[in-house]
């Protein structure tokens, strides 16, 4: 399976944003890839400032250039993420489309990004978004693929959850920031893979350090056994990697850890 | 606070082993360490063929020489695993001494290694060993440290749930392979820290190549923000490493990760 990142940059002009994206879905399908995967907030800016004026509706602009893309490069497309308006609300949202251009697929980002450190950091996502409820697993001709959004990767139960549910690839649109990033970006995607056995693939925006927000980039895409298969460095980057999601079964033989687990021991109502 | 840290040659001698881990015990704590921790298996070589000739009791030579020099030394004392007798059942066990040289913890292994690869690597731990039937968080005047064994570390939930029972520090007795250890060790050490926020400490035997089983080493202690703050390479070695234990509290209100799950949404009955 040929997987398409697209590390873009995310400028202020949606339109610009939106056709870098589509472009950029393009010519990795010519290049083989049968899925592509996008960033975080491709299409806004990543501030409270940005999100609601940015945000459309399903089925808005944004949204059907996703689906047109899709179809027209015939790939699967994780479509990073949008704001999204429901109602009042707004979201922060990835769709999910087949090669058919038909919504397969909607995460909304459930553990929203809230920092407040007295003389430090402030961001607080929940000014703005409301959290989503669901935990998202997305049928493919591949596979099952567990979709969410950046600072949900953070919890282990939801990664967890998800190869459960039976995604053999966890797909993260995400955008670390240069404080978080260094520190915890690979490993978070090395040990999700580890943990539970899957593909573990990581979708950012490149980054503008004049920008609103100062991506950390380094895209990443990591086997099941925690070998990092493709790393971006900051700048802007697409790559058309190759998996054998026979690895998925191969290393849950050869060291049988989701069958290990002491489910009769661990008490999972106190997580 | 001061740990001490014991990566220690583990040979065919019982005796020995105990005499090289009592003396460790006094060195480090003339050095100024308020707690030491030994190795996994620290007195007994690493195979199904010696674990049950191994074997004490609780009470018997090896758990007293435990327990006498964590009093002599007045140090409180992880000490590592030995093979366990209890009744006709061997357990891979750590006891846990105060400074007064009494037992307040015990941890037995409670997810056992069993590999085994049609022409590849066959270890099968539960051959020999119970498997153990506890979670292990144990006071101490420090705060609370969760303590599990190896393969038990391999499991999020586990350390997820010592966290939330209490603990600041993972102390983990551990020997990883030469197929394991260059590709998870320390990665799984870092990501327990970062994603309980908590300290994460790992001690392995020294390697010894024409061992019975060869170790990894490379013992290690890693902040709750996921930094190395001590790592051994695979000879014997020993130090003791400061932590600052209000660090936990620092890390966990710059970045709120424990207090953001959303156990609202996570149908943990899944997990």
């Amino acid at each position: 399976m040929k997987i398409g990142i697209v590390q873009m940059p995310v400028g202020m002009d949606k339109a610009q944003n939106v056709a870098c994206a589509v472009e950029n879905i393009r010519r990795l399908a010519n290049l083989g890839a049968q899925m592509v995967v996008l960033p975080e907030m491709f299409c806004c800016p990543y501030s409270n400032a940005y999100f609601r004026e940015y945000a459309e509706e399903a089925g808005g602009m944004v949204y059907q250039s996703l689906s047109n893309a899709a179809k027209e490069a015939g790939v699967y497309l994780v479509g990073g993420s949008m704001p999204e308006l429901d109602g009042t609300r707004v979201y922060n949202t990835c769709f999910v489309f087949a090669p058919d251009g038909s919504q397969i697929g909607r995460h909304r980002k459930m553990h929203l990004f809230d920092i407040d450190v007295k003389g430090g950091q402030r961001f607080m996502e929940s000014e703005t978004f409301c959290a989503g409820q669901d935990v998202t697993v997305v049928k493919t001709a591949f596979g099952d693929i567990g979709v969410c959004i950046c600072f949900d990767y953070r919890f282990p139960e939801l990664a967890r959850l998800m190869a459960l549910k039976g995604a053999k690839i966890l797909v993260v649109p995400a955008a670390f920031n240069m404080t978080t990033g260094p520190a915890h970006w690979e490993i978070t995607w090395r040990m999700r893979a580890v943990d539970n056995q899957v593909f573990s693939i990581g979708v950012a925006p490149a980054r503008d350090e004049n920008g609103v927000y100062v991506s950390y980039g380094n895209s990443i895409v990591v086997s099941p056994w925690g070998k990092v298969l493709y790393r971006a460095d900051e700048k802007p980057a697409s790559a058309v990697v190759e998996i054998d999601l026979n690895e998925v079964e191969a290393i849950r033989e050869q060291l049988p850890l989701l069958k290990a687990r002491r489910r009769d021991v661990y008490d999972l109502r106190q997580l």
